[in-house]
């Protein structure tokens, strides 16, 4: 099990869907640095679940408890912790589940690996839920990276295919008991030249193993990324020239790294995201106890896209590579 | 700088495309494994360029030499060290590279990180020909992984956009003095049910930082990757059944990996390649000496399509990988 | 900063003497384990505060409150977190501390590594009571390796130079105002053979980085330890024997440890705490504020010696180095 | 197996005694610093043996060889490889020892580990030949500090007890087919106030990790260590005062380090080195083959005392850590 990321600041993100509480330790933050509380607050709520008739019903308040870590609302430099307390859950909802695991889900795989141990209520540590101490996390980082002026965003570029009006898609897979994905794309600016690494810690590779945190995520692309596989090297290489004293390139389909490295261009990638494996549909699974093929009708609260909610979580993720990166 | 890999097994790659000697160190081998020295050059010479018209024609021996860990050809549980030694470098040839970096290439983000002392000379450490000691630590990952009943193997499914006759975009962009990338499939077959973890260290997260190692790779996707994105939960769920007492799905659109832990199911995942970004026709780009704009025009020897020579190296990562998972 | 240790199972301790909460994170227990809680109790008992004379009036209950990664009593293979609120806490008392840095103490060290942002209350996060979480952690590893035949024992050797009647030395201390130190010796049996590695990750070198984690350790030595630079070799080569179809010494001045692995003799090191630094004696310091040399009196509970509360904890250093190696 | 260390300079250390060569990667340098080849020489010879009548007679150059990660004597920011062949190598010394351990080395502690498969020649991995590369290591890390201003130097206190005239020891007990060990204490100075961190990566756990790679150390204590812990705490307690517009301490018991962060005041260590396992004198041991006790003689060239040689080696444990710590 390795819920923990990071070199110069480690991070550590702990917590079960129906736990007692979620949580998350970042080991390594500077000292000194004022959170904005109300700021921090705001980007937990874009990932809070029950803002929209997009997403699940199930409300939480999703509010950091900041247990270490701070002086009033400043890093001391010892290891910052935030929970927030599990509440609002009904475990009941997931009595089949213990039988029967879900299609698409991390169900099966968790149930093999953990011996029958795991907490199966609300998918355990496997929970989307756990995204939120990641935007702890995420969120802090963005604002340290705010204030030397790098910021992170991602946007929704598709959803089931629909690039003109993605949110209609999510309407009609809602309507039809059924669940959509989707493509999100992340952009990074102010990044200073030269972070990253050759080889294994380029910045390519420590996004894309942060990234694939998320659950449903399936793939990672950067800067023209499968579509650059198409193309010439005429085309795809982007040509460098002076913009005043400074180096740039008159496109961008590197995404803002060469050779795992920051070339001052805005950093870009796209992410894929699969439809939410939860549906009201019945799906063909099979019974552990019985040994055999079985039906499973999944109840409970389940979001028809889970997309919208992970844009935050892309930023988070983003922010904390860089910022450990950079540090 | 970290061209260094691993938890249980560490892979440290050194090397610069014209210093002494390239290589690699494997740091926690099991000890008594018989390498089988004749497969191992078979795999080297899969990646080695001079072996078709499909590549540059430098002619590399890329014979390992073992300086340790080994009492004949069996390991003896201290870090396995092997070289190669660079011949026949024509440093003349980048002789203008020290001024005018190659659009596509990490000569700009190099010169500026290392403030001018890198290593220019056929790319340095940044160099495809890095991918050779790659090659030496996956050969033995594989053989290792192959013992217990794992098999790693990876294809070209489409280069320059073209499926049906994939060398047939080599030829025509090599005659334009041109070049193209392709994309790669890798699966993974005999995988264990329950390997990786969840959140950062599933086994996309890792299989992803590993193949970003790889130059020219911008993008990676799992099972239905990109395409998961643009259908329905019911279509993407792949559904559980009983195939005698085997658990297994009817589809596999999720790629073997739940949750970051392995179904059973064959782990299958597809690379993107950029097209090589050194190419014969005149470019732009700038000087740093003069500080101003300037042409270029890459001389010696180049791959037009380094994708088939890649295909051992998507391997090569993912044996890693799973070797340092299951060790 | 780092309050992260480990490989297989990552410890993460967070927390200041007067933050909201103090607690730990380990992510990589197994499945299934079910946690004696009255045994941890009892074990947290040997560690707090206010249970006898010899330790600080301060009453705290120390006990944990486990926010994830249990079903029941039981691991369910998420990370656990278990924290201890804070409470009974004069922040007062510290007041001066602030200003004049208490010598012997990280205060200065600190204060200039922090930028004067440090959490100054009760020590912040180099207070001995971030002992309490690594007590937690290491009672939960003490109980796994209970489970398959190993032990952890640690007892008081002697205590400012007497070995004969320890605590006589406390009150004479106690009644002078100052404090003493003293030396603790852990055994571990029924370790396995060949645990640990060669050179930087044998297990000397993990029991000796986990034990500097505890607070005035000033050193350590394994089986003869300094006294082995003394005698000769003859002497200290331990002879092997075979006991029925046992290899073991007949002596044990290497500790159990070999090349940094175990030989299946008790593994035995040493430890020396220096004595307390907080005591009533005024001593010779610094004013920031002033920038001259200044008097302080430190006021407010301590002990006059930490080496029996210090006892649990060298255990749970060397339980949590022991099972992060065996995991 | 872990012969690998650091985090942002990370050392991977290769070979056996009688491997094809021995060597080291640093992973991490910074790029364009000049390495003086001639002082990396000497520092080398210090710990090369047959050099005085106090070592081994066997002769080597202990010549480095590098194979990557400079342009001239220039570090390039690639990953710097050295190597030394090994020559004048007798593995017919070692033929008995494939069946009756050595008392007091890692043969028995190897062999149980790499299951018969470990490299006996010389003592394979676990010789101390393995100190070469640290020196190589630490030799470049100690010149890059120098050029900051923090050396790094130790001495030898005493020897088999005696801190008058330590090499008479080591003549007496070469006269006695016999062996001693000693005492080394090493200074730091010129350290920044600040570097290390408090709980597991402080300076202290961080040095004794490094320091426990040596073989033959048993024992590490910091400033008065196990003194300290007989003396009480006003005695103990090194007071603070201004010295000029500088902080520093009138005694220094707590050898420069507080709460595992350096107070700038010198780095005071002292390591305890075992008696030489290899003896003339015949011991009592353990027959593999036959299952039962056996006699053994050990053949070949060793040194009575490794102390000596030992001093360049601490020397290059700190300055390895001390540079990946301010890096």
């Amino acid at each position: 099990m390795s819920s923990t990321y990071g070199t110069k600041v480690k991070i550590s993100i702990f917590g079960q869907s129906h736990s007692e509480a979620i949580g998350v330790t970042l080991d390594g933050l500077p000292a000194g640095f004022g959170i904005d509380m109300e700021e921090l607050q705001m980007f937990m709520d874009r990932r809070a679940p029950g803002k929209s008739k997009y997403s699940t019903p199930r409300k939480e308040a999703d509010q950091p408890e900041f247990l270490s870590g701070l002086v009033g609302d400043v890093t001391c430099g010892a290891p910052l912790t935030a929970i927030i307390r599990n509440t609002n859950t009904r475990s009941g909802d997931y009595d089949n589940i213990r039988d029967i695991p879900r299609p698409g889900h991390a169900d099966y795989t968790a149930h093999v690996k953990y011996g029958g141990h795991e907490d199966v209520s609300g998918g355990g540590h496997f929970s989307g839920r756990l995204t939120a101490p990641l935007c702890i996390a995420g969120g802090i980082c963005k604002q340290i990276l705010a204030a030397v002026g790098i910021t992170v965003e991602a946007v929704i570029k598709e959803i089931g295919g629909n690039s003109e009006d993605p949110y209609s898609a999510i309407d009609e897979a809602r309507a039809a008991g059924d669940s959509v994905g989707g493509i999100i794309e992340c952009t990074v600016t102010g990044m200073p030249i030269g972070v990253g690494e050759p080889m294994f810690d380029g910045l390519e590779n420590k996004v894309a193993q942060a990234v694939f945190s998320i659950p449903a995520v399936k793939g990672i692309e950067f800067g023209r990324g499968f579509d650059a596989a198409r193309i010439r090297g005429s085309e795809n290489n982007d040509e460098f020239y002076f913009d005043g004293g400074e180096v740039k390139t008159r496109t961008n389909n590197h995404g803002g790294i060469l050779g795992g490295i920051t070339s001052g261009m805005p950093v870009v990638f796209r992410v894929a995201i699969k439809p939410t494996p939860s549906i009201s549909i019945e799906q063909n699974s099979i019974s552990y106890a019985k040994g055999e093929d079985a039906k499973l009708a999944v109840r409970g609260r389940h979001d028809p896209c889970i997309v919208p909610r992970a844009v935050p979580c892309v930023e988070a993720a983003a922010a904390i590579v860089i910022y450990d990166l950079i540090r």
